[in-house]
């Protein structure tokens, strides 16, 4: 089975040293010996830390794909164009495709997908969500049992590296980042990352395949962690939560039939809650509903050796599947109905600074009162604790509310700000808790 | 794609109804009609809550198998005979097996996967490891990036329910064993879960498809809970730990090649390794090494639901192979090589009564040393703290060891026990650590 590649980074390199080193392995188990044959790259004469003569290199990709020598073609080059063009000859032309391009997925998967079933051929993808966590195959299998409800997944390890040095060491959100550059967690300009938009994409894709609908990028609104403070931290390590930054995928019911919500946002998660205990720049995601019930995969999101294991499991299904002539198909995508972030319905943390004096209290629960907004908890911290960002005269407020409406929460804020006593409001994060279910 | 099922309790039941329920996309997915055929159950006449014809049961199991009308069977009798011989008689009339039965795996592996290979057809057992866990599948895929070191999962669901509420109410052993029987967590005779042998079955048939090898029940170490106290618990809490039931699967370089160890021990896990997570009556397998690093699996495993699941995606990759005249194989087990437990080296917490008088710790900490086993943390506790199980005069002495050889251990305790202020030694549990590697 002679494969080729598009693109020789990181994890092109580990793919191609893994190939070799399994190479055995996989003969045995399969009875295909998987070859290496044309890998395309930008620039031929470069040395490479791999092990392949000089001429499987080549700098014209649009050939590669269409090469009578190649039977299989991994995307790995990233970016949207020219990946999707390229992507679409190979499977026009009878090649069936293993990516780990979330970007081109999450903004084109629905063309590409149906491209695939026309050429019946494969376009598998198990790295392009959470690296070398065997997530997407499962998901689809456990997808016959039963559709799942939810899926909430913490899939970029760049924020959950800083938001767990913010956890553990009680580091400022700054503090956290500086580490997590120094240390290759975070990019220069890591924007990305904590904005969430590398996890938005990520959400995207698993809410495509979990509810068969396009959703896109475009469809996910996505909100980052560079406004978590070290005091939201401690508030939420006090009440028996962690921060954690969420990509969620969930269906409901809708007065004109399911609405889908994809959405990227920090929340707290009960310190009870498995997703709690993924640390460090670790990837996991969360299953709900069904009839398989709960189900977690944990492991490592990124890295060029767990995602080039995830690739080869792909290489090795491509390749057994076009040997048969068979091929995986994940149906073809329905239009999505996204349910409007004011529908959807969450308990919230928020925090606020305000007059510390008599009666500042009462008139901000009253706020929340008149929006119907109730308060399941609430912290005041005066101004004499130390370490705090104070000033003096002022209280920090913290309220967790139960379930509400996501518009009752917004209006509840445009009151609090109209409130002469409120000098400034803190952050508003999302809770995950047991009555955090269908609304 | 006709299926015949052996037996019809609980998990049968539920896949009856859900291979009805999700006929449609099965179909939609595979192109495949999934239509259950004949049950094979102890009483015909029985009424049983499944929406089935009569004369679909048979209770002759043996005609069954080798019924031209069945095309795929699945075995969910539970039980070594006669399922061995039902499950072998389908494979070797050329009918793929989907079964849930550990105990017959975990004795009968070897055997059944070679008659498999010599039909030519799938014996698949997703759910007989973890239940509804997706877990076998991803582990044989992620073999093939490279071989795994260890695998560590908490597979028993009635000993995790009750350790997480002795370590979450401070309950003892046996409130805890009595609350979970309240719950039908428990059965009357919780034997097989309390001492290990349900996971010892389950960790065999892991170790078997991690490394090829023919690892039966009988080659697994078991030692169960019914000897962890609250005081262990305590202590492990105090020290960041949470008490486990793990069951484990390594391989190591051994002096004449790799050696397996596979065994079931409680152990003081750190609280900040996912597995501490895992909290009431759910599983997880934790699979460390090959180039995919760590991943865990999390999820039921057990319940009607979740294990039906798992044996309905394992029907219809059957159904599918079936269909294009192809088999999953694992491959024909070698001989194992079972390391010693002896030689195994873990570090290890260990509690002891002692009189309480002046040059007690020293004496019991020179046994230690006498017998190269390092001290890492030490803990006294007087009859002075309340609520605590000793006689006046008696002090409760805690050690955690450093990584310790088993033997030197034993060595330990043997010695200590003859020391005449040690009045009674404790429990003895393993300790999972950074350092709990290849020794």
């Amino acid at each position: 089975m002679r494969i080729g590649v598009l693109g020789c980074g990181t994890v092109g390199s580990s793919l191609i040293t893994l190939v070799q080193r399994q190479r055995g392995t996989v003969e045995a188990r399969t009875g295909l010996r998987l070859e290496i044959t044309r890998v395309a790259v930008r620039d031929a004469a470069r040395p490479r830390a791999v092990d392949l003569p000089a001429e499987a290199f080549t700098t014209d990709a649009a050939a590669l794909v269409t090469d009578p020598d190649v039977d299989v073609v991994v995307e790995l080059m990233g970016g949207i164009e020219p990946a999707r063009q390229l992507v679409r000859s190979a499977l026009e032309a009878g090649k069936p495709v293993v990516t780990a391009n979330k970007a081109l997925l999450a903004s084109h998967g629905a063309e590409l997908f149906a491209a695939a079933d026309a050429g019946g051929v494969d376009l598998l993808f198990e790295a392009a969500v959470a690296g070398g966590i065997p997530f997407v195959r499962p998901l689809r299998e456990s997808l016959l049992g039963e559709p799942v409800d939810r899926v909430l997944g913490i899939v970029n390890g760049t924020t959950n590296f800083i938001l767990t040095r913010m956890t553990e060491s009680g580091a400022d959100y700054a503090d956290a980042l500086a580490e997590a550059q120094a240390l290759g967690y975070a990019e220069a300009d890591p924007t990305a990352d904590v904005e969430g938009l590398d996890a938005a994409a990520k959400i995207a894709i698993v809410a495509s395949i979990a509810f068969g609908a396009e959703v896109t990028v475009d469809d996910v609104v996505a909100e980052g962690i560079s406004d978590v403070t070290a005091a939201d931290i401690a508030f939420a390590g006090r009440h028996g939560f962690v921060v954690k930054l969420l990509a969620v995928a969930e269906v409901d019911d809708g007065a004109d039939g399911p609405e889908i919500s994809a959405r990227v946002h920090p929340a707290l998660v009960p310190s009870t809650h498995p997703l709690a205990s993924v640390r460090e720049s670790f990837n996991a995601v969360f299953v709900q509903g069904g009839a398989v019930g709960d189900l977690m995969f944990y492991g490592r999101g990124a890295g060029g050796d767990p995602t080039a294991s995830a690739v080869l499991g792909d290489l090795v299904d491509a390749a057994v599947n076009r040997h048969r002539g068979a091929h995986a198909s994940i149906g073809p995508l329905a239009p999505a109905r996204m349910r409007p972030a004011e529908a959807s319905s969450s308990a919230f943390y928020l925090s606020l600074q305000a007059a510390d004096r008599p009666g500042v209290l009462a008139a901000v629960a009253g706020v929340f009162g008149e929006h119907g907004v109730s308060i399941a908890s609430m912290e005041q911290e005066a101004p004499t604790s130390g370490g705090t960002d104070l000033d003096d005269g002022e209280a920090r407020i913290e309220f967790v509310t139960h379930l509400a409406r996501e518009r009752d929460l917004r209006a509840t804020l445009a009151s609090l700000r109209e409130l002469d006593v409120v000098r400034r409001l803190g952050s508003v994060i999302r809770v995950l808790t047991d009555e955090d279910d269908k609304s």
